[in-house]
């Protein structure tokens, strides 16, 4: 692992590491907060899963999310939303590709040789960051935003007891019945629809649900509710009767001022599961 | 006056805004962030100037200062850091030319022409913001990182009785003995070192003061410290007996992890002294 950048940030450490991905056949960057509190021993670990088109660092930058992290005693791990490179197929659409992994293995060519995102996120990441910072694989939670509300809500619902809490902002709730989801699970997956099940948050709420809180974040104002299809996964959780907040923002759209606004309330909401005992 | 864009942000509305200057001769954009408590009546402003090589968005999306605005009840304006354009004078360094006005009023050529950002900022966008927004021209603030830190300390000094208080994150505080400054007072002003020291933190505190309270936030890992001089505002501001506050941050660098996580204590400063009657 190599250390790209440390910069001090509300007492703790804003890192950026590198390391060569065996899952995804190629070098790999992350983003890590560790808050001041890591010094008295380990921290529980909130996973952020970002969206289409981010890196690393979108969220790390723009959701002024460590503030909360600092305030709380958590860390924050912000991985790449795809492998990358040049080696690595791509796709002249900014919804496929570099930048669109979806957080799912990919089974189809060209994509299969590097687009093992859910491994990399369930497995290898968590793997590096639990050997190499102050860090409690007991305690974890995991939220994300847009696509990256996709793959936290359904990794906390495939993986019982890995996570505490999920929580999402602006979720692809739906991607089964969605432009955001469809394409990209046909060039991923292939034409058997059981396969992509497996990584739809409604249906997955309507099978297994989730065994502790969630919290969802949707602005009314969002350009891309028509994608995100926010009202199955609402209908999913109360029909299940899952424990948990459904919170339909008035005014806010898609962007990272929507998140920005909500992120401390996520942070708090999952210290509060991170740290009871 | 044209909306780039409005979005939803902790209650408020950030928005983005561009305008035909007649200072600068060139379109001009700037942020501004409205809190909610501006449906209700006029509401304080806080200046934001930003640094070298930013624009109007570099601190609206990565300083997180929305959240501790709405939490105050006070506006932020993000103006650009130099004239832009195709027809606009230029440099291929990083620090001379657009994105690096340095809040002057150029007197040289090929600059004259369009570089005049101390009218700008000082002039021509207060009158287009009290005009078109809920604010409060009796209640201005200003603070900047960097370049805007010296921005905003030269403009507070030098225009008394307008604004209640100053602040900056790691000002280019004596630039007429440094690196930055020395190179763009001889692009912009001519070699009349006399004019330079009009727009020198350092120097005009010796000479001026200001008729209210200053703080300083300065990291101690800062990157750039033998251009920023620190030490001879803090000098300067202890010989004066200015009422003011230095904080020399442990281990802090010169980035934006430094700006956010102390942006929150700026924008309180300021909320006190605005809302003091």
């Amino acid at each position: 692992m190599q250390t790209l950048s440390e910069n001090k940030c509300f007492g703790g450490i804003q890192g950026v590491y590198s390391h060569a991905s065996e899952a995804c056949g190629c070098d790999m960057t992350f983003g890590l907060f560790l808050p001041e509190q890591a010094a008295e021993g380990p921290v529980p670990i909130l996973w952020y899963l970002s969206g289409l088109t981010c890196t690393h660092e979108n969220a790390m930058v723009k959701a002024g999310a460590q503030c909360w992290a600092a305030q709380h005693g958590v860390a924050l791990v912000f991985p790449d939303t795809s492998p990358r490179g040049a080696g690595v197929a791509n796709d002249e659409a900014y919804d496929l590709g570099q930048g669109a992994g979806f957080y799912v293995n990919a089974t189809e060519k060209p994509w299969a040789a590097n687009y093992k995102m859910w491994d990399y996120v369930t497995e290898e990441l968590p793997a590096l960051v639990t050997a190499n910072f102050t860090v409690e694989e007991e305690r974890q939670g995991i939220t994300g935003h847009s696509m990256g509300g996709h793959g936290a809500l359904t990794m906390a619902m495939r993986l019982p007891g890995r996570f505490r809490s999920v929580s999402a902002l602006a979720p692809i709730a739906n991607p089964t019945q969605s432009d955001w989801g469809r394409k990209q699970f046909t060039a991923y997956l292939g034409p058997d629809e059981a396969l992509w099940a497996q990584h739809d948050a409604a249906l997955l709420m309507r099978r297994l649900g989730f065994d502790g809180p969630v919290l969802i974040d949707q602005g009314s104002k969002d350009q891309f509710l028509e994608q995100l299809k926010p009202e199955s996964l609402a209908y999913a959780m109360t029909e299940r009767r899952q424990q948990g907040i459904f919170r339909m923002q008035s005014g806010y759209d898609h962007s990272y001022f929507f998140v920005s606004t909500f992120i401390g309330d996520h942070i708090a909401f999952h210290a509060e599961a991170l740290y009871r005992d």
